[in-house]
């Protein structure tokens, strides 16, 4: 055995709605000593994404359902601390599927996913990495261009204040949108949409009359929805799209609590006939089929970012792994200013 | 005064749920006399199409409900029984909106939509105007163009010996699919779906285990779905979608009777989550938006009918003008089988 014992979360049952206690269970394994091909990393900042929560339910979902007792599926970031790979030296700093633990035998052959090398020298803050300029700020470029915006138009975003929508709206604006409504929960969050993060307007769904909010902030109607949340929001939305409107569905995470065992779930959306009513288009899409242009969009959101028109927010959750399953239902609950991070280690 | 008398259905209150007697009244009208550029057209065959329910609706749809009062608005095909218009001699045949009326008087300044005038002599028989060769063929041809059809795929169509759906599912035979799957309420049409339509397979709806036999029928999944009814049907759909599904969303007449005022209706589809897991899109379409590629669609159907690849039904209820309503019915309980038309005059 090695020197070093990894504290992981494996998943020992599945959540029917929210989290709950003893759906996970942190556990301490040894690691076993590095073989030929292999490499351990502590890993230093785990991403917390509403699909988390999709993993760990056994529904259709476009990756397996994370297995009971394996470790909780996740993305991070971490340094390479002991090497016998040519490919990622001791000090490397590398990103992928790291899963909810400290230590990570980065072995290809029994990833789900190889971890990828990051610069070295980082040419920007390490959570970055996980956010504007990882999948977050991808899923935000490649959900913007698949609604192929034209000029002048209304774009709708819900959790406009999220690791995505935030990133997404600016892009928006950038590409010409006439007008760009977020969509957030709370009077705080909709300032710093409006204030900080280039907003023409944000509507509260918190607030009672968000309806009435929202027909206000559109008085042209719908011409792009970057959905996130899906749920009575959407179903608002679908009411008010402009004939040849497009949605990107990139996510519906006012659902993704709901879904149990064999794919149930309460609620549905009513104003899908809009759809035909208004010649309009729902595109969904998973960033993972976007690989082949990663370089592309990493490049444009690095470039807006030097040139000081692309703002990002973080909320990094301290208190180690530890700290992970209630970072998870902070995103639920909407606490989170931007991208959702867990420290779980310096 | 002229020397006519009309009969036509004037919406006198908007229906909730299925059209109820006192929704429609039959009035008996003087036609007044023919002034330049005015002709009359006496109604031979009315158009019964779900989207009537839809326009009988205060609901935000593609046209303007009915006014209150107006004739119930409505597609058929006449003959011109009296003309000061040159465009439109004593004899020729028109189609477009004549509303549900015996008389329809062709002034172009006052009608929703001009009238057009077919060819004489008629290359089919009238009633294929109003379906295979009319708006219906045409629906069907822009459904199955707008999903991209590749070849081996497997097509789902509702409604499949539907005025629509059973062009639609012919079309994808001829465009290449690998396999074509009905779903038609009960066995007399399902055995006409797989026998007459050349549907590989075709599922009964309303028998119980209709979802098992949706899955049996389509053991590879679902590429292609050509969307009439919506509901439960199509929810049970999205849950068998590919990777990369195409779903033309021409109808969802499971919910035209739950509208109400305001846009209200029970139900809902749960499973839109399955597009992002799919990567899957949902178009929708209406034929008014087509016009320019009417002549390509109907050369298409009329080529496929002179070469007897190409099978049409019409179920044609007699009983003049005052059997609208109850065809009406007859639609949303699926009693038709192919078109259904109402024999207003001979």
């Amino acid at each position: 055995m090695g020197d070093h014992v990894n504290r992981a979360y494996r998943l020992r049952r599945r959540p029917e709605g929210t989290l709950a206690d003893g759906d996970l269970e942190l556990v301490e394994e040894e690691v076993p000593e590095l073989g030929e091909g292999q490499a351990l990393v502590r890993t230093k900042l785990l991403s917390l994404d509403p699909t988390n929560r999709i993993w760990m339910s056994d529904i259709r979902g476009y990756m397996p359902p994370v297995p009971l007792d394996a470790v909780m599926r996740g993305l991070g970031v971490g340094e390479v601390i002991e090497s016998k790979r040519d490919d990622m030296p001791v000090g490397a700093t590398v990103s992928g599927f790291t899963g909810w633990q400290e230590l990570v035998l980065a072995d290809d052959s029994q990833l789900e996913a190889p971890l990828t090398v990051l610069p070295d020298p980082l040419p920007a803050p390490l959570p970055a990495f996980l956010g504007a300029l990882g999948h977050t700020g991808v899923t935000a470029y490649i959900g913007i261009d698949l609604a192929e915006l034209k000029q002048g138009e209304t774009v709708v975003i819900s959790a406009a204040c999220g690791a995505v929508g935030s990133i997404a709206g600016q892009i928006a604006k950038q590409k010409g949108a006439g007008r760009v409504v977020g969509i957030a929960g709370g009077p705080v969050k909709c300032a710093h949409a409006v204030e900080v993060l280039g907003y023409d307007a944000c509507v509260d769904h918190r607030a009672d009359d968000w309806r009435e909010q929202l027909d206000a902030a559109t008085p042209a109607g719908i011409d792009v929805d970057f959905e996130n949340v899906g749920g009575p929001i959407m179903d608002h939305i679908l009411m008010r799209l402009n004939i040849g409107a497009r949605v990107s569905l990139c996510g519906m995470i006012a659902e993704y609590n709901t879904y149990n065992e064999g794919g149930e779930h309460q609620g549905g959306l009513t104003n899908i006939g809009q759809l035909i009513m208004q010649r309009a288009t729902i595109k969904g899409f998973l960033v993972l089929d976007w690989g082949h242009r990663f370089e592309e969009a990493i490049g444009y959101l690095a470039g807006l970012l030097g040139e000081g028109k692309l703002h990002y927010d973080e909320t990094i959750v301290d208190g180690g792994i530890e700290a992970a399953p209630g970072a998870l239902a902070q995103l639920f609950s909407g606490q989170n200013m931007g991208k959702l991070l867990v420290q779980v280690a310096d």
